[in-house]
This record gives structure tokens, sequence and C-alpha cells, in this order.
């Protein structure tokens, strides 16, 4: 049976750029020191999650792609001998900037680049200001442990480019992430938020027969410019197998390594079983790209 | 708070579809005497499930709709003040058949049909033989309890109906099923295929912020021609709400009828906080509409 061990990090995120990069290195050496060929990182682990407030000066924050971080992640790619999905702030242009995952081979080159699609913009999650909406179509980027679906977190709610990256051979589904509870909500709105977080993405899992990990940054982080109450992020993080069945979880409230084994044997059996690729309605799918009705 | 009290009819099926026929009517009026304006039965109720093997007698089983199911139900319908969901075994005409659900107002008059578009051909689930595939597309009923996005077992895999009902107005997603075990499969093997049943279609209530309601049937049915070991149908019908929740559950192994109240304000408060349809990328979504890949 071959097998893959794969890495999470679940990381809190501080003030300090530096340290939490150094962190984030940490605990992707760790990972790989476990075993894992394939480590995935949050949603923008280098920083505070600054979409929760509109605000120029962060901009400052943004990077080039290929530039310092692809470097600095790509040497410690091909030291751990691991391939390494990052997720970075990038500018690409002036005034045009980007939430982008990089994918790093484990001979520390950028095996390609992901640049979000869906762009939420809700209260706290002020994106639609910051990032401009993807170009990247859903392709697979390929790397020596196999195709990759990248995506990035509001990403992971849609089926469609779930199902997108899996028709254009994926061979798993992979989430940085950046999501957390309102603090003021009550214990059941909070309860289903997370179940929905969880459930919505194993369905991918099962809908296309490939595996999912979602990386997630845990831990409350104010609103920088005040006027809310912050974010509780939700940590949560996990690896679900091709029938959707849950591999590892990480705890809501603290730092982890979450670490699984993924068997790349079982989506040829799994498909085989539950052929739902070979019945798509292909001629009746038609609507799915307009916005609404037949319109 | 609007509500509507809902309600699954989950029964075995014996040999006479006489008798299941009468049971499923008293099924109907138990879920409508607590309470229900709107029931659903399992896929092909009236009669075992007799996809397990090909032959051409079961044909005979077959009934025009309109016809005498949709009158003797549509009078129950009326009698009984509920919007019932029914699945017949449809000649449409010689040596033409579908799978057809059957949308009876509670005012006794058929309000729509539809097609089941997705049929499954696996070893004991022999449906390519029997039903021609739908040509209805997943457009809702509208009824007297709401718009009904109604499909039909197979179809409950597949993001996309579920989504493009959702694009067309569906209130809620119906799925009469017939699905079970092979009696042989090790008991980890069950659990996952059973949580992956239920997990892919509470993600379709998630993706698309409306409750679906999936009535199954249960208990053990022989192969009628032998050559396999027969199908230990799961019941486990259930209802979620537009987050994904878990409201009623049944049991998989013994009749129920399983009811429910369901919010009709809830989609409304859940899609202005997680406003997924906002954000479809439909400019890059044409791959759905292709077999695999870029072809």
């Amino acid at each position: 049976m071959k097998k893959l061990v794969v890495g999470l990090v679940q990381h809190k995120a501080g003030e300090s750029m530096e340290a939490n990069t150094d962190k984030n290195m940490e605990g992707i050496r760790e990972a790989a020191r476990r075993g894992a060929g394939l480590v995935v990182m949050p949603e923008l682990h280098r920083s505070r999650y600054f979409c929760q407030s509109e605000d120029a000066r962060f901009f400052d924050w943004a990077e080039a792609v290929p530039g310092p971080s692809t470097e600095r992640f790509g040497r410690l790619a091909k030291d751990m001998g691991a391939v390494l999905v990052i997720s970075l702030f990038e500018k690409r242009a002036t005034g045009l900037y980007h939430n982008t995952a990089v994918v790093l081979d484990r001979t520390g080159e950028v095996a390609g680049t992901y640049r979000k699609m869906h762009i939420p913009d809700d209260p706290q999650y002020y994106e639609k200001y910051y990032f401009a909406p993807g170009d990247s179509q859903f392709r697979p980027i390929a790397t020596s442990v196999g195709k990759l679906g990248v995506m990035v977190c509001w990403d992971q709610w849609y089926p469609e480019p779930a199902r997108l990256s899996a028709l254009h051979g994926a061979d798993v589904l992979v989430y940085p992430s950046a999501i957390g509870w309102e603090p003021a909500d009550e214990a059941g709105e909070k309860e289903r938020q997370i179940d929905s977080w969880v459930t919505v993405q194993r369905g991918h899992a099962i809908a296309n027969g490939i595996p999912v990990m979602a990386a997630n940054r845990v831990g409350f982080e104010p609103n920088p410019l005040g006027g809310s109450e912050g974010i509780d992020f939700w940590g949560s993080s996990f690896v679900a197998g091709c029938q959707g069945e849950i591999i590892s979880r990480a705890a809501s409230d603290r730092e982890e390594i979450v670490m699984a084994e993924l068997d790349l044997g079982a989506s040829e059996r799994v498909r085989r079983v539950w052929p739902f690729l070979r019945d798509r309605r292909i001629d009746a799918y038609t609507d799915l790209v307009r916005r609404y009705g037949g319109q």
C-alpha cells in the first residue's frame, strides 16, 4: 500500500512577521521530521489576518511571488525534502494584489501558484479591498508527491472549484484557511459554523473521491484598527480521506502539527465502487455558469 | 418564526405491491396526523427494489404518470391536506421507462414530476437497464409549501444538481432514496459509506443555504433472481437544516416516521451571513459541462 505522510501546521500569528515566519518554518521542520512529504500552512500565515479592517498601510506587507518568501521557504523545502504549500500576500504589480498559494517542490523550486479565485467580503473579512480575484482557474499543480488541487479558504465552501480540480486530475484538495468565530456568537451557532466548515469540505472529498487537507490558523486576533471584537480563529485543521472520513483533526483552541497518512491507492478503489464521474449529466449543467436561474 | 413540519416515511418493502402501498399510505397518514405539511417517501416505495437483477418481467410493474398511483396518493394528499413526494416506476411509452418522483399538492393535484437524471449502474443497482435518463433538468417544483428541489437517490451524490436546484429557486432539497449495504461488507466500510451518504447531502445544504430531506427504505431485501447476497437498506432517513445541522435522523434498522420542524426564515438569515451565491466565479466554471479536463 503506497502511503504519503502529510502535515498541517496550525499556528497562532503574532504581531511580528519575522517571528511568525520563524515559527512557521519551525512547524514545517517538525512536520517533516515526523515524516511529512507534504506540509500545508494556513492562509496568510506570515502575518496577523489584517483583512479585519481596510487600511492601505497593510499593502506594505505584500511581496513579489517569486520573491523573498518563496526563496526562503523553497530552501526549507529542499532542506527537508518535503513539498510545501505556503500562502502569501502577493504584490503582482503596483496596485494589484492577490491572496496567493505557492507550491514549493522538494527540490526547492516553485511548482506552481494559485491566486485565490473566490474572494469574500464580510464584516471582519474585507478581502475584496485587498485582493483582486485570481485568474488562475482551477488547475492542479503537479509535484513530486502528486497533483495538488490547491485553493484558498472561501473557495472551500464552493463545490464547483473542488469538482473542477478533480476534473483536471487533482489527487488531493488542499485549502490554506483563516476562519473563525465572532467572540460574541452563542455556543450553538459556533458549533453549527465549525461543523458546517468541516462537513462541506468532507463533502468535496466524497463527491470527488479524493482526500482533502485544510490548514487553519488558531487563536484570537484583535482587530488591528479596533471597531470590532476581533476574530477567534477556530483551528480544527483536518485531513479527510476520499470517503470523507476524518483521518486527523486538530483542536480548536491551540497550536498543533496535524499528521496523517494518506493511502494513495484509496482513490482508485473508491472511484471504482462509487463511479460518480461516469454519470455526470454534462448535457444538463449549463446553468452552472449563470449567476441565477436561466439568466 | 414561520415553521413547516415535515415528515419522512422510512419503510420496509415486502413482496406485495398492494400491501406496500397500503402501508405507505398509512405512514403518510401518520405523518400528516402528527402535523406534517410535507411528506416524502423513499425511492420506488411501492415495490421491492427490483433493480438488483435485470429481468424484463419487472417492466410489468411500471405505470403511467399521471395514472393510478398519482390518483390514489393524490386523493390522500387532499384528504390529509399535505404535500406529498412519491416515487414511481413510470412507463412513459412502450419501451421507455423512468424512475420518476411526483409531487402532489395538498389539493390532490400533480404539482410536478421529476424524472431521475443521474442513473447508476453497479452490481445490484442495475438501473441503466430499467430507466432512461431523465430529461427533466433541475427545476424546483412549486407547491403550496414552497419550491421543492426534488431529485432521486444517485443524484444526491452530485453537487451539480443540488446547486442548479438552488439557482432555480429551490427552498428545500428532497431526495427519495434506496441505498444500502452489501451484507458481507466489513463494519468500518459500512460506517464510512453511511456517513459519506449523510455528509455529502449535508454538504449540499451548507453550500446552498437550504434544508435537505432524504427518505430511504430500510431492511434486508433478497435479490429476487438470486446470484447475489441482497441489499441491507440502511434507513437513516434524515432532515438537515440550511447550515447542514441534523434536525432528525432515523435508525438504520427499523421502520420509522421521521418528523422535523423547518424554520422557513433560516435560509434568509444564513445566506446573508454566508453569501456564497454572491461570489460564484461563473467566468471560470465552463469546464463543469465537460466530461473531464478541458476536453
